[in-house]
C-alpha cells in the first residue's frame, strides 16, 4: 500500500548534469529539499514561515541511495511521506524518472532548532500532525 | 599598467562543470562574487558584517564576457580593481587560467540597499576609500 | 509590442536563497539558461540533441541586470525573445515575478562552437529561423 | 588512531548559504565530492582521466550526518579515509571547522560504473591500491 502522502514532478535542468552527462549527486538532496519545502507550503506552513517563528527546521541526516541516473530532458517525481521519532522528523522520499523507474531513494531527518538548540519539535508535531505516518 | 588590487586563485571543482565538460556560465558567476567577498574580507569588512550593519550589498548587473571555457584540473587566478560611479560601486574582474590565458571578463555593478532602498553608499565608499582606484 | 515568443514558469527554490533571503544573482542565470534550453526543446531541438550534432552552443555574454530581488514562495515568469547578429545569437530575456514587476533584464549571446571553433552558425540559424526575430 | 589518509581546507563561499545563514545541507556533499576528486588528483588518477579511461566512478549512496553547520568566513578542513567491498568503494568522510568541532560525518559509496553495467571495480581497486585501508 502507498504511504506517500506528497509528490511534486521535477524537470531536469541542464545545467544540473555534471561532465558524465548525469544529474550531479547533490544535486537530488536539491530536489529532495525542494520536494519538502513545496510539501511544506502545501500543508499549510513554509519554511520561511518556520524559520520567522524560529522554529528552524534543519537537516540532521541525508541519507541517500542512488539508483538510477536522471538525464538531460527526464521529467522526475518526487514523493515522500513522513514519521516522528522523538525530536526527529524523518522524510522517506522517492524520486522515479517518467518510465517509473526509481532514481533515488532516501531517508532525510530534520529536527527544529530553536535558539540553537535541537528542541523537542512539538509545535512542528502539532503543525503537521494530519500528515505524521503513525 | 596594471590596476588590479586583490587576487585569489580558484580551482575548478568537478561538480562546477556541466555535461559539455566545461565549467558552466552560471559557475563563473560563483567564482566573480566569491572573489569580490574575499576582497572584502581583505579590505578589513566582510560581506557578513556589512550586512550586520544594514549596508546590504547587493548586485545590481553582471555584464559577464566569456572568452575560453575553463575545464576539470584548471587552477584559474581571479583579479579585480573597483571604482565608484556614485552609488554604484563597479568591479572589474578578469579571471585567467594557469597559462594566462584570460576565461572571463567582467564589470559587476553593487549598490548598497539600506532599509529596502538604494543608498548614495557613502558609508561603503569610506569603508574602502583606500582600495577605490581615482 | 510584445516580442516575447517562449515562457516559462519558475518557482523559487529555497536552496536558490543565499544569507540575505533573497535569490542569490548566479541563480537568475540558472533560470535564464534553463529558459533557453526549454525554448530549443519546445522549437523542437534540444541543447543535449545540438550538442550530440557536435553545434556546441557556449554562452559568450551574460549582460544581466536585476531589477528586483526575488524571494521563498515567489513564483517568477521567463520569458525570451531572439534575434541573430552574424554568428551570435542574441537572446533577450526577462524575469518577472508574480506581480508582474520585473525582476531581471537580460541580454545573452550565445555562440556554435564547431570543432573548438566558433561557427558561422548557419545550422543553428536555420534551426531555429522561425523564431529568430527580423 | 588516526585512519585518514587525505585532507583539503575548504573555505566557505557565502553563495553556499542559504537564508537561515548555513551553509545549505546539499553544498556538503559539494565539499565531500570535491574533496574525494581532490584526493584522486593527489594519488595519480584524476576523476577526468578516469571517465575518460570509460571506469565512470558513479556515487552509489551518500549517508551524511550533520553535526554542526558552517558558516559565512569559516575554513573547514574535510579528511577521508577509503576501504573495498567487493565492487564497492567506501569513502569515510569528515568536515571540521577551524577550531576542530565536527561538522560533517559522511560514508560515501562508489562504484565503477563500464558500459553502463556497475563492474567489480578491480582496475580502480589497483589504482588506488596503496590507499586502500586493510
Amino acid at each position: 500500500m502507498d504511504k506517500y502522502i506528497f509528490e511534486v514532478p521535477i524537470k531536469v535542468r541542464d545545467y544540473e548534469l555534471d561532465a558524465q552527462g548525469i544529474v550531479n549527486n547533490a544535486n537530488y538532496i536539491h530536489y529532495l529539499e525542494h520536494t519538502r519545502h513545496e510539501f511544506c507550503e502545501y500543508a499549510g506552513l513554509t519554511w520561511d514561515e518556520m524559520n520567522r517563528r524560529g522554529w528552524m527546521p534543519v537537516v540532521r541526516r541525508n541519507d541517500v541511495t542512488y539508483l538510477h541516473s536522471l538525464r538531460s530532458g527526464d521529467t522526475a517525481v518526487s514523493k515522500l511521506w513522513m514519521e516522528r521519532r522523538g525530536p526527529r522528523f524523518i522524510f522517506h522520499q522517492d524520486i522515479f524518472n517518467q518510465d517509473g523507474v526509481q532514481a533515488v531513494k532516501a531517508e532525510v531527518t530534520v529536527v527544529s532548532v530553536v535558539d540553537g538548540q535541537p528542541s523537542r519539535g512539538d509545535a512542528m508535531a502539532e503543525a503537521f500532525a494530519e500528515y505524521i505516518s503513525k
